[in-house]
């Protein structure tokens, strides 16, 4: 006998009739034997709405009334998944947050788990009930009702099986697994069957938006066996472990991102802690900065360019236009949202050299423009305009997997 | 400076500008230096949307999985309500059932309140705060979450006023007090100043639907004094307390049910302990019985008719046709949801005869024939056709009022 826990995400109980096909998933689990801990999200398009009703009366309300506000959406979905287990003639118990003993900071909206209490969780199972947790929200030492933020629902499963030694858990999306590539665009696509933790954070980071990266995080810390795989299909997933077997790839996939705008700063003066106080500018404002290129400098200038997020892009450009022009001297900020981040993911690539000439060759031969390249021990990324993203992913694809 | 609780249903808090206008009558209320606790209901149609959710999936679900599907309900309206209140600029907390201490029986659906344990309330007012409190709901001592049934959120607002021993109980309702009749049907009928708790006990079952009986029994119990006024107007209410200055007048009210139906059990035979076997079979069922009138037997038989809520109506008829026809031998059971109930209300009868001689002398004027007739002390009910009832609503109240 195995302790799984399963977690289901909106989509997948968006509606009566999918709310039954989680339910028939969980448990065809617990009567092979298993015990089961489920975690779900709102449904579907709740949390939307409950935004909405917040916009109308209150744009600007406290983060902790928000908790509040939202977290009624996980309470409706653990309750009806909960009765759709009843219905199949099973027991069940589903408990919010702070009954699953979820105890976490008090950073409304964005707070972290601190520790899982599971004594109610296991009482539950020991009484042979399959257990129903809310994911995304815990409580706060002052017993206030707390969320997550994005992804947290991932989090929930991953800490659950932490804190009672899971044997495997399981993130039912809406793909099967995790793919080379992605496969509506990459006919020949292939899922992997293991990855690892760290290639799967650097995917997560890419835009592959399989996993959500906390979750992979503490899985690692944790030593959790992961497994994404389908709730509609009945295939295996892919399972998310310390060490997979190598399946004799030099690299496990080919990531996009387009949302991504690239700032260049033009001539900047070439003094020292110039680019420092630029970047500090930016962080003040928690904009995050990715690639980053600096020319060489020539006549006591030098140009730098970064990528943001598309979101906070015009912002960034806000903040440093008056400052790099009017206090530091340099000419111009230029602004380009026309670009597309591509990325490799592969542990592969430590122990192999020629991995980045075999990606840039790919674009060579598709006559892609790189603008800008960053690597680290496990990723290399590209700058292309975007046009040329699934183009260049596809010739990328080709040039590892075929 | 005063501790005031107020209470608002569904209705007060239907959509956003309705949610403004309550925090407008709360804040007001805390600018003019009193402590503020208020009471709030489920959403208008979030209770009818919650429940057909969980018909669609399981309409025999557990009653446990049906609380924590409700208890979303106040969920949203509380945060929303505390949204409002920090958008006219003053600070709000809103707390759960289980926040506010509400400690009830594990009666799921229907569960009683044993304590309430304010202390979060009192931290909350001691730091300036008005403090939103979910109706309707509460805690058993699993840590499960139960819900108190029909009107609930009246009785969370009187027991919260009598925990924290509050000044005044205001229940918000879409009327503007209690009146000498319904004023949608009867032009000449006015608003009460006052009136005592076992008057407004015997009107709420009486079908004028103003306030919830178990919160008028505890507002009696513990001498909370209570104001009903409605939350779209600024006219003072009708107080609910113990010893109203009396208006002189013989009574305080003329009320209609509808919602009944009459059952006559023909040829029943004359022997003892056969009323008592048939009302057992139904209060086995949980069906309850109001006017009840027995014939005067003659030939070894006699006929018993009664009147139960409608809804029961033909529950009713099939558990009594078998038993009473096949195993007792009674000739046939008869059913009439034609029938109204209409009672008026005093506490001045107890020292005034003659007020029964009035209403029947009105009833006489207006040609309508009473069918049953029912008395307590401060009460007289009688069973009139249904189609007569407005009239006789208005004839009674001319002849007591005019």
């Amino acid at each position: 006998m195995s302790l799984i826990v399963q977690k289901f995400g909106g989509s997948s109980v968006a509606d009566a009739e999918r709310v039954m096909n989680v339910a028939k998933i969980v448990t065809d689990t617990y009567a092979k034997g298993n015990d089961v801990v489920v975690v779900v999200s709102a449904q579907g398009d709740t949390t939307d709405d409950l935004i909405e009703k917040q916009m109308e009366i209150n744009p600007d309300a406290s983060r902790r009334e928000k908790d509040m506000l939202l977290a009624a959406g996980e309470q409706i979905s653990i309750s009806l998944l909960a009765m759709a287990i009843e219905k199949l003639g099973y027991h069940a118990t589903s408990l919010l947050g702070w009954q699953a003993g979820f105890e976490t900071s008090s950073a409304h909206t964005t707070a972290r788990i601190k520790r899982v209490d599971a004594s109610r969780i296991q009482d539950e199972l020991d009484q042979k009930n399959i257990v129903v947790v809310a994911g995304f929200q815990g409580i706060s030492r002052y017993g206030d009702i707390t969320t997550l933020g994005r992804g947290g629902s991932d989090t929930s499963a991953v800490a659950i099986a932490a804190a009672m030694h899971a044997d495997l858990c399981q993130i039912f999306t809406d793909v099967e697994g995790v793919y080379t590539a992605d496969p509506r665009k990459v006919e020949t696509a292939r899922k992997l069957k293991e990855i690892s933790y760290d290639e799967m954070l650097e995917l997560a980071t890419l835009g592959a938006q399989v996993l959500n990266n906390r979750s992979v995080e503490m899985a690692k810390k944790y030593g959790i066996e992961l497994e994404v795989l389908s709730s509609m299909t009945k295939a295996p997933g892919t399972i998310v472990k310390e060490k997979p077997k190598m399946e004799k790839m030099l690299i496990s996939g080919v990531a996009k991102d387009t949302n991504i705008a690239r700032i260049s700063v033009i001539g900047v003066p070439n003094y020292p802690g110039l680019a420092f106080k630029m970047f500090s500018k930016l962080s003040k404002k928690k904009i995050n900065v990715d690639i980053i290129l600096q020319s060489i400098g020539h006549d006591g200038k030098k140009d730098i360019s970064f990528t943001v997020a598309k979101s906070r892009g015009k912002e960034a450009v806000e903040v440093l236009e008056d400052y790099m022009i009017n206090t530091l001297g340099a000419k111009e900020v230029l602004y380009d949202e026309e670009v597309a981040k591509i990325s490799i993911v592969g542990a592969g690539m430590e122990s192999h050299s020629g991995v980045a000439t075999k990606m840039f060759e790919a674009l060579y031969d598709a006559q892609i423009n790189i603008r800008m390249i960053s690597t680290s021990e496990i990723k290399i990324s590209v700058l292309i305009d975007a046009a040329d993203a699934d183009k260049a992913v596809k010739a990328i694809h080709n040039k590892f997997f075929d």
